[in-house]
Formats: C-alpha cells, sequence, structure tokens
C-alpha cells in the first residue's frame, strides 16, 4: 500500500460531519485513512463511500475482527461489499479465523492487516506474550501487511525481524500514547494517527508538523 | 438476564429481511436473540430497534469488542445509545479495555457479557490458555455474565466454578459446531443456537425440536 507522508488519519470520531470536516482540513496531505467502529457503527458502512468519493482516500477499516471465522468471513465480505480497500484483523483468534479473512480478501482484490500486538496497557496481560507468534503465523498464511504499535521500538525491530523487509508495518500510538514519530519509522512503514490529529484545534498544522518531524 | 426456554437465538445473517422472517418464526419460544456484526454492517445499528419493536426481545450485541480502551468505550456507548440491552466483550485485550466497556454498561444501566473463550479450532493456538485467568479477571472486576463455548463441557465446569453460582453464563458451539445441549446446561444458564434454527428449512420445528431435548 503506497501511504502519501507516511501518514495515516485514524479517524475515531463518532460524529460524521465532524470526521468529515476533519478530513477535509488534511486531505491535501494524506492517501489514506483508517476508519473504526465508533464512526461505523453511529455513521453506517456507507461512511467508507464517503470518504473515497469525497476526498479521493484510500480507506482502512480498523474492525480488529476478531470472531470464529465463519462470521469472520461474513465481516469481511459486508466491509468489502461497501468499498474498503483494507481491513485489520486480530491475530489471536487463530489460523483458521484469520484464515477466513485472508480468504475473503483475496477474492475481493482488497487488503489484509494482521494485528499482532496492541499498544495499550492492558495488552500485556494476554497479547504482547504471543505477538511473535501471530506474526510467524501471519508470514506462513502469506501476509503482507501488519500492524503493530510504536510505543515499543524494540517489540517493532523484533516483529520486522520476523515478517522480513518486504512486508509493510503500520503503527498506532504515536502522541497521545506515547510512541516517537521517527523512532517508530525506522521499522514501521507508516503511522497511524488520530487524536493527535482531530483533537487539535488545528489539525492542519498539527499534520505539517508530524510531517516535518519526521522528514 | 431472563432467557425464556434457556435459548438465545444467534442471528448471524447478513440479509435484514430473512433475519426478520426467521424470527418470525421463532418468536414465540425466545424473548432474546443476539446479533452480530454480519447483520449489524450491512443493516446498520437501527436493527437493532427493528428486534425489540417488532418482537419485544432482548438483544445482545455480540461485537466482540476487542479494542483499546478509549474505542472500547465509543463502541459500548455507540451500541447502548441504538438500545441495545448488552454487549459482548472479548477479555483478551486485557483489564484496561474490558473496564472502559463494563463502565460504559454501567453508565447506560445495561449489560456487559465478558467473553472467556471461543468454540472453533483456532481458539486453541492463543485464547485458550488463558480462559481462566480471563474469568478471574472478570470476577475481579465485578462482571455477572459470561461466554464460554459449549463444545468443550470439561472447560465449562472449570470457567463455572472461577465465575461462581449466582454468575450468568451462555454458551454458543452447540448444534453445528458439536456441543451438546444438555450437558451444556449442566454448567451453562442459555445455550446460543445460530445455524442450527436459521439454517433449518422448518426453524420452527428446530427450535421445538431442542427445546423438548433440554426439558
Amino acid at each position: 500500500m503506497n501511504v502519501k507522508n507516511k501518514i495515516i488519519l485514524a479517524m475515531d470520531i463518532m460524529d460524521l460531519k465532524e470526521s468529515i470536516n476533519v478530513t477535509e482540513e488534511v486531505s491535501n496531505y494524506i492517501n489514506t485513512i483508517k476508519i473504526g467502529y465508533p464512526l461505523t457503527l453511529t455513521a453506517g458502512l456507507d461512511c467508507i463511500n464517503i470518504f473515497k468519493e469525497n476526498f479521493d482516500l484510500q480507506v482502512i477499516s480498523d474492525f480488529k475482527v476478531a470472531d470464529i471465522p465463519a462470521t469472520n468471513e461474513k465481516i469481511c465480505q459486508a466491509t468489502f461489499n461497501a468499498n474498503s480497500d483494507a481491513i485489520i484483523v486480530h491475530g489471536f483468534t487463530g489460523e483458521d479465523s484469520v484464515k477466513a479473512c485472508l480468504d475473503t480478501a483475496n477474492n475481493h482484490g482488497k487488503e489484509l492487516f494482521l494485528l499482532t500486538e496492541m499498544s495499550h496497557p492492558g495488552a500485556k496481560m494476554f497479547i504482547q506474550e504471543h505477538a511473535n507468534d501471530i506474526s510467524k503465523m501471519g508470514v506462513k498464511l502469506g501476509i503482507n501487511n501488519y500492524v503493530a504499535p510504536s510505543n515499543r521500538p524494540e517489540r517493532l525491530n523484533e516483529i520486522r525481524d520476523i515478517i522480513g523487509n518486504d512486508s509493510f508495518m503500520i503503527s498506532p500510538g504515536v502522541g497521545t500514547q506515547g510512541g516517537n514519530p521517527s523512532e517508530t519509522l525506522k521499522y514501521s512503514d507508516a503511522l497511524i494517527i488520530g487524536r493527535s490529529i482531530y483533537q487539535s484545534s488545528c489539525p492542519e498544522n498539527s499534520i505539517k508538523s508530524i510531517i516535518e518531524n519526521i522528514k
């Protein structure tokens, strides 16, 4: 995936109008947006097309898909039918659940991102110890795209070693959650940035300053 | 939660009309329906009200919420604002993520079900080993409602020991996934049944036969 300025805008706002306003302010600096369930549930899955048609953006649906294989397949079908370019899928549900998503993505000619680990404190309880094995499972399944958190650069390094230099890795956790942008981009291909932009009094200045900072 | 006939209808169909037709056929036998993302994404979150208003059902939103705390809170807000009676939340994301959901449920006077384990083969890779600790975490947080799979009765027994007899446990995995209804109800308070009913040529006969079987 080609990500302009190495920044993916994470749109975790629940209000469609507000999210369109923020996107408008920064749309010259990005070509990729990540939407999540907070917006999708309140605005409907059609919001994917709103971002694609109004701003010509690639849309990554961050649905952290985490169900049994039969349900995962249906979730991915609905998401790709709604024109999403990619979907983010949890790895901890195991190989069959991830494969159901991957097959659906491949059938639609769309992309899948495998979530190997998360950026919040609670991730240390159960997920973190499996991040390497989840990454290895992704490689085995032939997955090219990964999501790994930027607030633990030493972990990014390990995951990059596992997935190899040809894989594409995107990282949340910069800004509000404490990750360092430049440090992250030593290992990761793009930053996922939400609150530092959409909670800013001037989203355009915020994104310009981040772009300047990572040059 | 009071579940009529100890059966929760799992509505994992993507078509709203079809799901309404199936519900109509069995609505005399149930008072609780579980909807998932396949239906919610295609039909919109308003489908919750359709089931509540047309059939006077309790709705459990099986969204297997599995994000960072700030996003989990927004997902739960959107779901309860749409009138859902309960939400199912993954436990593997850790205490802070689950607590964000629980606080939101409590603020709305709604219910939270903690998913401790899953019923598909892939669950053995990463989740299963943590099921007991996830259940213990739920007890510590004061959670009363749990979801645990019926296709492994020995595991249901262990989880019931951890959560205690005053907790409420519901179980998917009966029927298509191989779980035994009567065996499951030794430990669990209600069965979540989907494909055995909605894929049946006669959903009413299927549910009547299940009810007869568990008497």
